[in-house]
């Protein structure tokens, strides 16, 4: 048997664990081949592909992005299905691992399960949005840069009695700004999933402002604020209610400014959240997954993906996981906003 | 209501994250008082406590330790429940939050069982050997300092065509060396659950000295060679099949270097996994889990202890829990083998 | 004796070092007292200052910070030197150790030597730009926190096949920039002190590019391409040669993916590089700094600045040191190049 | 011409950044060719030996340890300069770069002045106890993991009530000690070059106590109290005024403890020091003393090193800079002193 593995979309802190979980669970446990398919699905249409052996995932539990590389490239673009079709059958490879996030993985369930193709998958985002699997890997180590990103500015922010806003990772959920923010004691986390209004967040900075603290605003670069709207029409200006190119973090600083009287500014995280090597969670995490990612391909569990429930790697259907999006709920919200202000 | 909150055993990071959580959580949600009972069971029997208000507790997010001091003091010494019955009415105090490892959990569930004291618990044990919760805070901070440790020795090891032993915490469990040991990529992973005999580590060291690599040995300071019984008696040592003074490491170094023949050296890790800042994932464990225990004191629910099922966090009798080791499962060492040699 | 001390200007780690420093010496060898300033001159200026112990400065060597405040209050506002003279006879204080950069040591400069007031200096620029001592305390950490972020973002560019511009500090000189680059082997470094055309960045990066590597750009807030006056003039472009709002590093992505074809993301680390814990080389800088320091404010040498010659602390005449830039010298520059592309 | 580089003694962090350095500036501004000489006096004298080329050094200035590996050979072994010659010879090697510390020195010295071979040389040594630089690189790395490692530590010890006593390298001088020392803040700091006598270092302890700390005391591993030897015989002990085997950390803790009264604890970072990613300081400065040994090589300066005077790199003849250890100066001691106890 020989088993192809892929990464495909943005890259995370883990994907190299994963791939050597996979690689050496399968050839000592199972004594399968593998093949290493460039940039996602690219490589697959492409037909870009080399063999993987043992050696070439020495050393890699610790180390960031991935050795196959990733690309953005639609599984149904360039001759699609058929096209694989063709490159596994020519290259002997009788199963895929797809290792990728919410698109990725709808891809390859519609693969496994509409087009009969030998797709199981691994999930991965660092924003942790996707349903199925208790954390993804990836979002441990986003967690802990941008915590370990906000201790620093704090020092900063308190010497020169200023507030800062932090923007970090999160379009759709605010799992990351939800954890670092409480790990690094914010006194405001904006996350999507529960829009507040201006006042709210200039209150929250305030109270933290009159107990004496340097306020750290932590917001999900998706957040939207509740009346952004109304102020947008107030104002006249043609910002249409999104936040404008510069990102949420810049739009809110002035405001906050202009509306506390305390000096603000802004810092964006970005890129630094995805790369550098991933923590020990992450990397015993993506092991695990990689590990059980080979016994499903042996196994023909096609269209399944390995997840985390509790402390066991279990299989679910990814045509499940990927139908919706994991948001913070109410509950985490509810107990957050206890420490904020 | 006025509740005392306590630190007792072994320290370990995230201990301040649980007191800032209870002390937020109380004071915010349901305004209660909160008093600092100093180093565990002494303070409370020999009435050393002090205020502690939402002031004392800012920024402990992130630092290690505790503020509260800690002791080994027994709960049955020293006056015993009785004395702490009159301490609690002297101060007005009307819970406890103990923090702490097996035997504080053990005394607290006696206290609140047996003598109807208002006790409830958090769980703490940087070994992760405490049944009843998914994790323990401190575990994955340990976990993740002795896996940048190895990162580091591998680098020296390497350069020296030498093998390195590195003992990690763990007297009756190996949950920190598996998961130091799956992180950092090691050659063998030595743990109490499951003795090996010394041919079979020297077995992995040879492997992976055949394969070009510095060999790698985690073990863990419990740990004993499944035939070291044996291999005393027949050298006529006065040894008796317990480690020697100087550790497991020590012990194990010279017998990998006369058997495999690579020049072998050892490190204890020690202290250092106790110490420090705690990583964003047991800093928001831990705070949950104070905000959980607030709660619990609130609603009176003595002998209970907060604990982490999954992503929530729930509520376990702590007589249950402390019955028993949470021992590494055959499953998770069968898993572990894999990546062995 | 008392001694007053105070921070002013951008804050940088290695300044509670230095307080604790001076503290210590003042308070042990010289038996003087301390009195702390808040917020740099406006402290002195609106007289609001408060007594600083060696209980203060416990344990102040590795937090970042200033636990004195800073501000940017001209010395000469506010009632300026006669106002001061008032203050300090008022207080009691016989010297003052003023710890800021360029500005800030100007202006103690002038108030030592023109007005005759008893001050002494430490310098502090993040931006190692004061002429006068080898390095400034800050620097190094700044340093070091650049090379780990890029030393990230490597990761993630590799697994994308993108080329990454990483905005460090430097608005005149490129010391961060240079260092930085140097650790983590970048392969264009842009510096304020030696502009260089975009067909220069573009040949570097493509360079890069066809050895297969991520490029990665690091620029120092302050360069301007050699010859961004004719680009802008023949794109009829409004914006004047200066960069935009946005940043060096935002202005240049966009250019250089155009240039070269290859997928460009910038990344600005801002206050990052401010914060958080100073490296064990700032804390031993910025230690003896402060202990020197008040050795100076002890015998009266007014005018004077601690500063690092080789291993060695000396003292330099303040009013020398802030009349001119310490530049990038062409040595390094030649030095540096031959690594890039 | 074709230059031989190599690394031998002790490793440290550091070594590839000046591989990488020599190759780079070597191939790029001189267009020469580089050999690599594995583990090394070995390498040359067994002709160990492979091409070494831009793109074997690529991403290695932030890669702990040595690609080329070491050993401790002598090189007046196994055939000795006349075997090294016909080596040299047959490979066609016209320059050989030898990184090591004092020993390894001390041969090239010998090579080139007495042999007449074409040596020239890089210094290396952790402890920093090589004369004829200001700082060698490795030394900034190890201070500041026991820096790290001290910061830690404190937390736990002042949990416990306890005293600390942590070891680092420093056969037979205390830099590492001092400037870890001093930048965590510690209370005792025990150097070889002051031996001080056991009552001197209670005191620090109980003094720090008193105040309500946690004492920390940093030893060097060559540290010998000054009245161990009266200690030893007053006791009818059998040991020779050395350390016993543990290490003289272990030595020293229970005697603290029975004399102050205070729990105390030992740890030994060991070959912690010498592993992982160098700092960006000990990357710039490996880099610049690589590229300087390929000029050095090209310009036939036989017998000579590169070495760190103040911000420049220079020439030092290595003859001058072996024959004695670089200690810690009285002024430097003094300076410490201050702010022990």
């Amino acid at each position: 048997m020989r088993i192809g593995i892929m990464t495909s979309g943005g890259d995370g802190p883990g994907l190299n664990a994963v791939i050597r979980g996979a690689v050496r669970k399968g050839a000592r446990a199972h004594r399968v081949e593998f093949a290493g398919i460039r940039d996602g699905w690219r490589g697959l249409l492409e037909d870009d592909i080399s063999p993987l052996t043992t050696y070439d995932v020495r050393g890699l539990s610790g180390r960031g992005g991935t050795i196959l590389g990733t690309s953005r490239t639609h599984p149904y673009s360039g001759g699609g299905p058929d096209r694989m079709r063709e490159v596994l059958a020519a290259r002997g490879i009788d199963a895929v691992i797809a290792i990728g996030g919410e698109g990725t993985l709808a891809g390859a369930a519609r693969l496994a399960d509409d087009e009969g193709l030998p797709v199981v998958g691994v999930p991965k985002t660092i924003d942790n949005d996707l349903d199925g699997t208790d954390y993804t890997f990836g979002f441990d180590t986003a967690s802990a840069i941008a915590t370990e990103s906000i201790d620093r500015l704090r020092t900063t922010a308190e010497s020169h009695h200023r507030c800062m806003v932090v923007e970090v990772m999160g379009r759709h959920v605010g799992w990351i700004a939800l954890h670092a923010g409480m790990a690094a004691g914010a006194h405001a986390v904006l996350i999507p999933e529960f829009p507040v209004p201006y006042d709210r967040i200039y209150r929250w900075v305030r109270s933290a402002q009159d107990r004496g603290r340097a306020p750290i605003v932590v917001v999900a670069e998706g957040f939207v604020p509740e009346d952004r709207g109304e102020a947008v029409a107030a104002k006249g200006d043609a910002r249409d209610g999104r936040p404008r190119l510069g990102g949420i973090a810049e739009e809110l600083a002035p405001l906050i400014e202009e509306a506390t009287g305390i000096e603000t500014r802004s810092t964006v995280l970005g890129h630094l959240q995805r790369g550098g090597s991933p923590t020990a969670y992450d990397r015993v995490l993506s092991t695990r997954l990689g590990m059980a990612a080979a016994d499903m391909a042996v196994e023909r569990a096609w269209g399944q993906m390995a997840s985390l429930d509790s402390t066991e790697i279990v299989r679910v259907r990814m045509a499940d996981a990927v139908d919706r999006l994991k948001r913070v709920p109410r509950s985490r919200w509810d107990e957050m906003q206890i420490l904020l202000g």
